[in-house]
Formats: structure tokens, sequence, C-alpha cells
């Protein structure tokens, strides 16, 4: 045989074996991965209780570069090629490659080390010390020995600790999800990637940074997004778009000093007046924002993306109870569709005092502070334009920084707008291959319906992955929703993180089949 | 002769007795006062300073009542039949007659003897330790000694105590018009009568009471309210009247708990948005009040009103200056004629935090609070009725109460109502023959123009006075405009307290000769 044909006649051979194994996987894969967690279970919440273990705050910069030294190790125990991202003044990004001889497509997946600041003293267990309990707290969970624990765990067994759910959780499960195929010998049918932030909840301050800077290294056909819980409902979600946002505090001067609001209520200008007057003519009470413009840019929902909303649970009427709600904003619009449209939030008014504290005073000035949520294909810089223009529009004179007594005699109607720098929305289509190809991938590992959400309604930087990488982005959480995320007595439901296993083992070995 | 010949003859010598004594007073009381003063100078501030030094809290109840018996033996010292009127848990008033036999008219002065709430550690000298400056402190006024007052004082020679100016200057000036009348041999020309409250700076809690129990001692022509400071200009000021008030404070309700504003904001009723649009659909930039027939019942200002108001001394271009505002609402109309007209004053909004402490959150409810100042004939009742239509118009459910969860689930846009018990505005007309004899002396004591105010924009419970003894009240204030009223470093300028004993006494002596 000459050299060519030798190659040819092995290539058939190697992509003969590499389809029967795929076969083999798109079948058995969570079955084996089952398997292989409930041979393991000891082992895996035992390594998860390490990482735990180490402190993880953004600031905490020993701490949280021994985190990243175990993460790496971690990935490199899986054969994973890691080593760390550096950016100056910011933990290091956890980066990993793995490559699968013979195939094309490539997702990277997201997931954050660090975790929220503590109040140690509303811990029940110290935050840094994880602790087994048989059921959750509030339920009157019990701690369990780590080596005492039954091989069949009560469903609501959680692991308590900081970051348990949010965000350390797919970490393991995807490291335990690679040791399952390698035990099963099932190849991954993708080439995979891993970027494991450490300052995610101190506000990815340098992640534009990073993103640019090693955008060579992160060429994928997707990003798996890794964080927050699933949804109430308890089905696995995945999510393809997060909104945008911009921040704005606006300033309305009155006069120079507190009046006296007899003597001279009704001449001299009351800001908390003018203040109400501008936020009512920018948002009326059903939501809908008054600014000419402001919905132009809207990208519409696609078919595919309103059969998905009214596919998702109804847990308007549940939550309306909770909330204690007669009546929502756009009714009978559901929460899901709402907050695929764009939101003017106020998230604070501050004028004088009301109650026991108030004056017979007319104030020097009142404050207030919003939010606005964008969605696809809104910009920013736009936003603002608008909101500008509409703010000139009711009479009132803008300026960016704090008037002097002399402005304020020269201009009527001062506003002063302090504006955040914000970020657009993000949105992947779910009718792209890759997305088609991770929703059929999830819900044949899962046996049963899941949540597809075109998009949330809070606002991640998405966009730095769509918008500056241009690669779409899923999100694909497994924490528990009651997993106090955040707060004291963060906690991950076992059964999460098995469910978790599975299903990345399911994708990592399958995605590729569903591929179309 | 008969005895009624006899008594002919004596009233006639009587008449005659008293019309020279009159046209004596008409021409030479203020003289004659001054002439006093200058010489019992050293006097009358040695008399006034151990007033000052009587603490005068309305809450210390041993020294509050020291002050009554200390003013009800300055009275008794002048001849006024003096006594204690008591309401239960109140401070007493001073009560004082003194007739002038033959006069048919009555007048009825009015001060108050309690002061406001000190904070000593904001004073330079002890806020009952009366120190005499010879000049402002602002100005670098440095301390005189009581014992060597030089005979001609610096113009700006103040004295420095807690109701110094607001409000024991009028009871010293009183006192010693008295003395100099009698000094000068001239007998009042009206029968008077002294009602000295005691609580006024703690909200007069017992005044509509007392008002009510002592009716049958109050009968007169008309109320002299001796109270607040004169016009800025330092001319002499009358005032007619004052705006009633009622206080209303609104709580809207969002979310039974704080929610995110990403995953929430335009589903979620925004309790800040709902305040603001109710607060737009109830006021507009230029003061005008939105409610229906909130101006229906506002008595329209007489020809003498605006032609008093015209004559006003022009301070708005002044004030506008020293309050940095290039603009005032209701502009091109006068602060002076603003105030004329009912008010919607805001004098406080609090929805969620603004600026560093502001959070992603739709709040769980807004709060404001108002104050709505009244004019004639509006009456408070009338006004609840109207703002409570509004508010329901606007699309709200009232209550008075803090609603439950299970009335916030029945119920859409719940809005809850405190309002103040309120009162109504007074004015008394400056046509009536009373207002017209009182301006003409004043006029002719000063001897130059004085300043003539239909109403005032604050809010004094005057009604008590107009409405209910129904009685005209004329307010005749002496204080200087600049004597830190409620502040730290009250003041009196001695010249004012020189003032008002020879406005008093010229009041006192010839008010009479003006009424026609």
């Amino acid at each position: 045989m000459t050299t060519p044909k030798r190659w040819k006649i092995a290539l058939i051979l190697l992509t003969a074996f590499l389809s029967k194994q795929t076969i083999h996987s798109q079948t058995a894969v969570p079955a084996k991965a089952r398997e292989y967690r409930i041979a393991h279970q000891t082992q895996i919440v035992d390594e998860f209780a390490s990482l735990l273990a180490l402190p993880n705050l953004a600031t905490d910069k020993a701490n949280i570069r021994r985190n990243a030294d175990a993460i790496r190790t971690m990935l490199e125990k899986r054969g994973v090629t890691a080593k760390l991202l550096e950016v100056p003044d910011s933990p290091p990004i956890v980066y990993g490659e793995m490559s699968a001889p013979g195939r094309k497509h490539t997702l990277v997946f997201y997931v954050h080390y660090d975790g929220q600041p503590v109040d140690a003293s509303q811990w029940t267990t110290p935050p840094w010390v994880p602790t087994i309990r048989d059921k959750a707290l509030e339920d009157g969970g019990k701690a369990m020995r780590l080596t005492e624990l039954p091989q069949a765990l009560p469903p609501e067994t959680r692991i308590y600790a900081r970051s348990a759910g949010d965000d350390k959780a797919p970490i393991q499960a995807l490291m335990s999800a690679l040791d399952a195929l390698k035990a099963a010998n099932i190849s991954p049918s993708v080439n995979l990637k891993f970027f494991f932030e450490g300052e995610e909840e101190a506000g990815s301050g340098h992640l534009p940074d990073a993103i640019r800077q090693y955008a060579d290294l992160l060429h994928a056909d997707a990003w798996i997004l890794c964080d927050g819980p699933v949804h109430q409902s308890r089905r696995m979600e995945l999510s393809f778009g997060a909104r945008g946002v911009v921040d704005l505090e606006m300033t309305i001067y009155g006069p120079a000093r507190v009046l006296h609001s007899g003597h001279y209520g009704n001449w001299a200008p009351n800001p908390g007046s003018l203040m109400a007057n501008l936020l009512a003519s920018m948002r009326d009470d059903n939501a809908h924002i008054k600014i000419a413009g402001f919905y132009d840019d809207v990208r519409p929902l696609t078919d595919s993306e309103r059969a998905a909303i009214q596919a998702m649970p109804d847990i308007d009427g549940s939550l309306r109870n909770e909330l204690a709600l007669a009546w929502t904003e756009g009714s009978p619009s559901s929460l899901a569709m709402q907050i695929m449209q764009p939101a003017l939030n106020i998230r604070g008014i501050e004028v004088g005092h009301v109650g026991a504290k108030t004056q017979n005073a007319i104030s020097t000035e009142a404050r207030a502070s919003i939010d606005f949520r964008l969605v696809p294909d809104e910009s920013p810089d736009k936003v603002k334009a608008l909101v500008e223009r509409h703010i000139q529009q009711q009479g009132f004179y803008i300026m960016h920084q704090t008037p002097t007594l002399d402005e304020r005699r020269a201009h009527p109607r001062i506003v002063k707008l302090d504006w955040g720098s914000g970020y657009p929305a993000a949105r992947t289509s779910i009718d792209l291959p890759v997305s088609r190809a991770v929703i059929s991938n999830v819900e044949s590992t899962r046996g049963g319906p899941i949540v597809i959400v075109p998009s949330s309604g809070g606002s991640v930087p998405m966009y730095l992955f769509t918008d500056v990488l241009k690669t779409p982005v899923i999100s694909f959480p497994i924490a528990n929703h009651d997993d106090n995320q955040h707060a004291a007595n963060e906690n991950l439901r076992l059964q999460n993180l098995w469910d978790g296993i599975e299903m990345f083992a399911g994708l990592i070995a399958g995605v590729e089949n569903n591929w179309k």
C-alpha cells in the first residue's frame, strides 16, 4: 500500500470507530454518567467540598489565586491543557483546552469561581466550611458526615457553602462529567474550551479587556454560560439572551436653600414636582416608555421565540400570590413576554422627607435613580440620546456636572444627568444550528420537557461574546432555584449536581450528533 | 340742677377732656414714647433681659409656669387686671384686661411666650443668658455689659436669647408702651385685652379648646397678633390673613418584597412610577393644581387687596438672586400674588435609594408627603374630598390604614392616605373700619410707608379668631426679619423694640381717632 492508501484506511477505520462510539454515547451517556456518579458519589462530593473550602472573594488576592490554582489542577487531572490568563489587577482566568480529534465544532464553557461577600454572622455553619445536610435548613435539615453518606441520598440533600450554587457547582459537574466519560471510554463529540472567571461577583470589571486580549484563544461555535439557577419549576432551562442595561441618576434643582412651603409654596420651583412630572412624562403606569423613538430599534420576536415563551410553565399566578399583587404591568401579557421588551425602572426617588421626619419645606433638589433595561437591537448610546432629547423637550436644561449657583441663576429647570456606561442586550437565535443542537441534546439527555427562555430579564454582559467575539451564547444553569444565591446559607441540592454531571456528559459526548 | 343735668354736664366735660387728650395723643404720642424710652433705656432692657432669662419650652412645666407668673406680674405692675387661664395639660394663658372708661372699642393683643427648642451647642452664648451685642454676630458683634449701654446705641445693637424675637419682644414692647403712656399721662383710646399663649411653638394643641372655653372673655373688635418678623425691607408691616393647611401622607404599594429590576422590571408594578404619575396628575410645573374643583371656592381678591399687593416692595428679583433661581412658578406673577392662591407642595418623596446606595430593585412601596395650603373660602374637608375623588379617578383604591397582604392581593393600585386634621385659611378685609383704623394709625405713627399684606403665605390658626370667635385679626409684627427665629443665636435688634414701643403706644393711644 502506498502511504496515502494506508492513511485512507486508517481514516476509515477511525471514522468507523468514532461513529460506533458516537452511537453508543447518544443512547447510553446519561446512564453511564449516572452509573459512574453512583459509584463515585463520596469522591465527587469530597472533591467539591475541597473546592468550596477555599475562600473565594475576588478582592482576597491570595485566596482567589488558590482557587485558580486548584481549578487549574482539576482541569489538568482530566487531561485538559490548562493555564491562567492574567489581566493586570484582576483574579486570573482559568483557561483550558481539550481537543476532540477529527471534530469540527468547539464549545467554550464559562463558569465563575469567585463568590459574593459574606456576612458570616448570618450563616448557620461557616461559609467556607462545606456542610452536608439531609434537607434544606428551613425544613430542619441536619448535618451529615461526609464519610457517612448513604448510597441512596435523601432527595433534598444539600451542601452548604459560599458558591455551592453560584457558581462552583458547574465546575465540579464538568469535571465529573469528563471523569464519567473517560471511565466509560466515551470521547467528546466537540472540542472543549474552559473559561473560568474570578471576579464576576465583583462586577467583571476586567472581562471586556480579557475578552479582547485573548480573543485569539476563544474561537468557538458557542459559549455555554453555566451560571445561576434553573427554572422555579425545577425543569432544566436553556436561556438564549439577557437584557442590556443603562443606569441614569437625575438631579433637579430647586432653591439654593430649603424654603418654608407656606411662605414660598407655589412661587419657588418645587423640585419634587418637577421630578414627578418629568418621570411621568417618561413612563406610564403600565410600563410603556413614552420617550419618542424608544421602541424603534426593538427587534421583533421570532415565531420560535414566541412559541418558546408560550411553552414556558405559567408561573405568573403563583408569583402574583407570593408577591401580594392584584395586577401586573402590561397585563394580560406574562412576565416571560414582558421581559422581552425594554424597561424603564424607577429604582429610587429622594426628595426632602416623608412621615414623621417631614418638614413644611421646599427642597433644594430632587434625585431619581433609573435603570433602562435594553433588548436587541437597542444601543446604549442611542438610548441616551433619545432620553436626553425627550428631557430637553420637557423644557429642561441638561448638565453633566453639578451646576454652580451662577449657572442655576442663568438656566431655568436644570437637570443633571449622570449616566452609567451600560452595555447592550444579547440574544442568540434559538433557530441557529448550534442552538437547535444544544436544545435537542439537552431534551434527549433529560428525557422530558425543558424550559427554553429566549431571553432572561436581568442583565449580564453577554454582548462581549455575541457582539465582540461574534459567537452565539447559550446559558445552561444547573443550580437549584432555592440555593440562597448571594445570601447566607447558600447551598446546592446534590441532585442538581448529579443532574448537571449527566447533562454536561450528554452534551459533551453527544451534541455533535444533534448538529444539523 | 337735676341729677340728670349734672350728669349731662359731667359727660360734656369728660368728652371735652378726652377729646383734648386724644388730640394731644394723636400728634405727640410717638415723640412722648421715644422720650420715655430714651430716658428709661437701661431699665427697659433690664426688664426684658429678666424675662428672656427664663427658660421657656412649653414642655418644661416648671419653667413655663415661671414665665407665666412673671408676665402676669408685669401686667399687674401696669395696672392690668391679670389672671392665668388654665387648660388641662397645657401651659397657662396669661390673660389681662385694662378698660378705657367711656371707650367703646376693644383690642386683644395676642403674643406667645414659649420658644422653640434649642441646641445649646450651636449657640455662641447660652440661649437663656441674654447677651447684648453692638451688632449682629455674623458682622462681628461684640458683647456689651448691660450696665454700660451708651445713651446712643449703635443702630444694629441686638439682644441675643431664645425668644428675643419670637415672641417675647412684643410683650416687652406692650409693657413699655403702657409705661410711656402713663408717664405722659395719656390714656388708652380703646379697651385693652391681653392674651399671651404658652405653647405656640409646640403646636398650639390646646388653643382651640381655650378659645372656645374662654370665648366670653374674648369679645373684641379685633385681635392684634404680635408674632413673627417685619418685612425684609424693614418697613412696618400689617398682615390680614394666613393660609390654611392640610397635610397628606401617601403610600403606594408594590410587590411584597424587593424585586430584581432586571428579572421583574416592567411586570411587577413599580410604586415609584405610580407615585410619580399620581403626583403629576395633581400638579403641573407651574404650581397649577390639576384636581377638578380645587379652585371653585377660592375667594377672589378685592380691589383693595390687589392694590395693596401692587404697592408692596418688589423683592422678587433680589430673592431670585439670593435663592439662585432663574425662574419662579406662575411667573410673571409675583411671590405676593402667588401666595394668595392655594398651593400643593411636595414636601418629600421616598422610594428605594438613589446614587451610591441605589439597587437594581423594584421597591415594595413609595411614599410622598404633601401639604396643601388653603385660601379663603376653601374648607379642609372639601379639599380632602376633592383630592380623594381625584385619586380614585386615577384608578387607585384608597385606604386609610396599612393594607394587609390579602388586601394587596385583592385590590390593584392601593394608596394609603394619612390626612392631618388641618384648618382653613383666614383673611380679614382691609376695608373693615377696624382695619382702616389700624392701618392709618400705624402709618401716621410711623410717618412713612408701611407694607400691607392681604395674607401671608404661611399657616397659623387665625381661623380660631375669625371663624370661631367671629372677630377680625390683624397681624402686627415688630421683630427684625434677620432675628434667627427658631434657630441658634436668635436675637432682637433693639431698634425694633424701640419701634415696637412707639407703634404700640401710638395704636393704644390713638386708634380710636382713626376709627371711621
